[in-house]
């Protein structure tokens, strides 16, 4: 018998009825690289056929990026207490610079592993962690600068594209290649990813592959604005609410609705069991704050923290396999009183800890003293630096104040520090911003980072709507994201008030989906517009269920639907509530369409002449806009 | 006995508990013009006290901005039967330029008003309309260009600036009159509005007040770039649903939650006695899309559609007291062959029922060859050009087309025609457009239309999330409103698959007003950031109610918070759910903030000093973050 909790088991057994059933009309498809076992998932969306006077005109099907993992793959058994397979581990064991260590080595880690009191919270398969041999760099910035084109890159490279080159003759046929001229702002996004391009961009350090070794379950992403916009979903426990099983569905929950990362902000009790289970069941790259266990580990008292309390934290979780870490070093002493005339002071939690720390101390944060001894850990397990903004504003008042741009200039020098020891980076944004002064949190963040992804928290672009600010954030989303973020994390509708339950997860996941796809759409994304073009066609042509399957939440599209037009034929009919059924606005351009075809749309002695036929020939017919299936 | 039918019997009595019980902590006020019934109103939001070393230390409360009309008000008594009362009748009469009918002139009113099978769904106190007397013209833009200022011009400036000069010292007091730089992009808006400013913006047509002489119960406002951001919400019945009742609710309910205006754009069976309700009861302007009823009064057959008839219900809905219409006098004949290639033709409804009328007669719409007689009728009544845009593009890829901008040339063309009659006129717009082609739309409307104020739906940045439709455009909105444009047309989730209910009219307008809001703060509008501040310093000091009620929607805002913390003493605490009681991120911001105070923010010699000193300190004190109350 299992020792594991009751929950979990429960959970394990009925995850597949809540989240693993396939999107309607959407099938798992795999695109093999150069090896058999580099295999990247994708979704292919069907749809029905065009009716058109001579019978049906097929449509082809739609390729997407996939973020859900096996879940959704009818094909494979889930199985929560055993974990997704490895995917790479071979191409790690390949690489010949790990050892497989004898069990976890971080103090903390080892207690974990021998605590019978947690022992039914345990996930019960735990790898041995692997670290770099001595004097290995493991980090896929190190091997991109060796000029290795790694199977990681690969699998992003076939990933980004979605099949646009293979499809491109089926999608140009069916009308889904128009494009407008994008602004990139600098960005440069080729028409094709190859797998030298990832590795020329990592090598750069202005894209990141967040990959840790010990987490070969993840299907490899990157994050660089040359790339796919993407976003991050934010769960964990607090002290208040939440279980492990709950934390693992909202993890699964996340991926399903397009959650490119997750982060585990667990302040909780068992946080450690609770990040075994993530880790071991994500097919995406899990992020965690280190310091919020490092503070848990000293009873919640700040000024207890130690470098020895906080490096025996990064090593347990980096041999878990963490992808990245959320480093608050930028929250130099010197920047703290200048906090001081803020309307919100320190919004961070991260930002106030290392407050707290320093100013009790009164020494410099010992994040940015031992920056290098982080580097050193980093690199043997490649998770990467995710730059924590510890004193972004928390305010539309406290935008773009000396304390935040004092500190961002300083996550720039720490930057240089990680890349000379071949580390990635990337570097957390704000906040609360009003939208003229967005686009300078980027340009300065582009120069004082040399380019290093960004990533950001909305920004929300007003205070005023507590319940609402995914809305807030996601207007600062999709903006900051044109202007060239790599990354948008999340924001739920609970910000400010609570904690997100699952409803909240996928509103917030949804929001941030947009954001990320309009920033794509305006940066001139190669492979953006196709869906847009898409399903704009089945909407004008009325093919209801393509329109819901096509879209980011195909559930909530036909429910909407359904409230107003319930049955099955409203799916069929040329018309919707809005308008309802005796005149269609989109119905009478087909008329329009097959006389311009006709006449020639830009004669004008033709159209004179066409109008006069028409007309004719339109009262002939009934002069009919409506006609019922 | 009434006559009228029981749905708005039952909703009159029962309209009270759904949407006239005032905002939590807030109180109606009216400040009073150069004469006693110039009575403007405002809500003001009362605060608690700050808990403070010493006892407590008050906080003022907030003047905003209030649409929600007499229903709020609990020393008026609400009678839908009996609609509103007529504020602006004296003004009307005082400038002795108008006639009293002896009952509608247009056909279909005398019509309806003897027709007895709808005598039971006929508001009871219908008032006998008012015309302009032979030769006058009643605009406000006319008095404005004769320098008359009106009492609603002076209505307006009072209300726009929400008592910020008397307030002034209070919110720099409390801190709130912290204020960023905006960019405006060429508006220019002072810090005080006068009657003078009102004036003079409305004599130039870069504003217009919407104000039917016919409906008096109207308060007045005003659209133009140089003023507060507005927005419309959409009601309407259509064949498929809705009662009359429900569109009287959903315009009180759209006016509760801050809908500067609402376009009634009923499609089914009597929108004639609609209509009159929602009007009489109405305290903002109501828009419709004549063309709408025209068609229902030939029978859906676009191609049976006359000028006369169409004439016949500018004079019924001008005498009813319809505020401003929608016309569709730039979809000409030689710019319907520019859609035939488009992804989604024509998507307007206004749109496709004049492209099929031009279709089917050969013709020039007739909307354009009746222009200035259209400009006679607004002119009689004062009602508003809202000039439509029929060609906009229904999806990304058909944005920014030569049909989309050749009718919006048009539209400027009208637009200087309108004017030489001193008839208001807006300029409405998109539609879907992706983010990096949202600017030149405000550019050209600007150049195009002679910066008569735009008027825009969204607009939508990205196709692919039906069911998520006003958050897609609610990121349009924002940055079109910062822009420049005057009012947002809202977008609910419902849009592409149905109707609206209740609480998606609630959902799609605070989006909008978070839009209209972002773009007041981003072009710097006076009174913008007072309200930020004000939440903001709220939330930092755990005023949990404050921040609630200082909010766009109060009751969400408490329902989300107490969904995890319901017990009323968690709304004193200082910590919410989302961090926990451990530690919070604002609470040691106190700390740095009495430390930066005591020992000089900018002194590096002192602080090393005061950092060892508060080091001591804080650990005397038993360096705890957290203090329960």
């Amino acid at each position: 018998m299992s020792a594991v909790a009751e929950d979990i088991l429960q959970k394990a057994a009925t995850l597949s009825a809540d989240v693993c059933t396939p999107f309607p009309q959407s099938k798992k498809i795999y695109v093999t690289g150069s090896r058999p076992d580099i295999r990247v998932p994708m979704r292919e969306v069907t749809q029905s056929a065009t009716r058109t006077q001579d019978g049906f005109s097929p449509n082809p099907p739609l390729t997407i990026y996939d973020t859900s993992g096996p879940y959704t793959d009818p094909n494979v058994k889930i199985d929560l207490l055993q974990g997704l397979a490895p995917l790479r581990s071979p191409w790690i064991a390949d690489r010949d610079d790990t050892t497989e260590l004898k069990g976890p080595t971080s103090i903390f880690g080892r207690i974990r592993a021998a605590d019978e009191k947690t022992r039914h919270l345990r996930f019960e398969h735990i790898r041995s962690p692997l670290r770099a041999k001595p004097g290995a760099n493991v980090t896929q910035m190190h091997y991109a600068r060796k000029g290795i084109i790694t199977p990681e890159m690969e699998y992003i490279a076939i990933r980004e594209n979605a099949r646009l080159q293979e499809l491109k003759d089926v999608y140009q046929k069916a009308g889904y290649m128009k494009r407008h001229a994008g602004q990139s702002f600098g960005a440069s996004i080729p028409d094709e990813i190859t797998p030298e391009f990832v590795r020329s961009e990592v090598a750069r350090g202005r894209a990141v592959i967040t990959a840790n070794i010990n987490h070969p379950e993840l299907e490899p992403m990157i994050i660089g604005r040359n790339f796919l916009v993407k976003i991050n979903a934010n769960i964990g426990n607090s002290a208040v609410t939440s279980s492990i099983a709950e934390e693992v569905e909202k993890m699964v929950w996340s991926t399903r609705w397009g959650g490119d990362t997750v982060m585990d902000l667990s302040t909780g009790k068992n946080i450690h069991e609770t990040r075994e289970w993530i880790i071991r069941n994500s097919p995406v790259p899990i992020g965690t704050v280190p310091i919020y266990q490092a503070l848990e580990k000293v009873n919640g008292k700040a000024e207890d923290l130690t470098w020895e309390i906080f490096r025996d934290t990064l090593i347990e979780q980096a041999e878990q396999g963490v992808d990245y870490f959320t480093i608050h070093a930028g929250v130099l002493l010197r920047y703290i009183p200048m906090t001081a005339n803020r309307v919100t002071g320190i919004v961070s939690r991260g930002g106030s800890i290392l407050a707290k720390w320093c100013l009790a101390h009164h020494k410099e944060n010992f994040l940015y003293t031992h920056f290098e001894d982080i580097c050193e850990i980093m690199k043997a397990y490649d998770v990467t630096f995710s730059l924590g903004d510890g004193l972004r504003p928390g305010s539309i008042a406290d935008a773009n104040d000396e304390a935040q741009f004092g500190e961002l200039q300083t996550l720039g020098e720490l930057t240089q520090i990680a890349w000379k020891h071949d580390v990635q980076v990337m570097i957390e944004g704000p906040g609360h911003v009003p939208m003229q002064l967005i686009k300078e949190n980027m340009d300065k963040q582009l120069k004082d980072c040399d380019e290093a992804p960004f990533y950001t928290l909305g920004p929300l672009t007003t205070d005023i709507a507590p319940g609402y600010d995914h809305i807030t954030s996601g207007i600062g989303a999709a903006m900051i994201g044109w202007f060239g973020t790599a990354m948008l994390c999340y924001v739920t509708p609970k910000e400010h008030l609570g904690l997100p339950d699952k409803d909240d997860v996928r509103e917030g996941i949804i929001t941030y989906k947009i954001a990320a796809h309009a920033a794509d759409l305006a940066k001139g994304h190669p492979t953006a517009q196709v869906r847009d073009n898409a399903l704009s066609k089945a909407r004008f042509e009325f093919r209801w269920d393509d329109q819901f399957n096509l879209g980011l939440d195909p559930e909530k599209a036909k429910e909407f639907h359904d409230e107003t037009l319930p049955q099955e034929g409203a799916k069929l009919a040329h018309f919707c509530s809005m308008c309802g059924p005796h005149f269609c606005s989109m119905k009478i351009t087909q008329d329009v369409r097959d006389y311009a075809a006709k006449i020639g749309a830009d004669e004008q002695a033709a159209l004179a002449k066409g109008m006069a036929e028409k007309s004719e020939e339109f009262k002939k017919s009934g002069a009919e806009v409506y006609s019922k299936l």
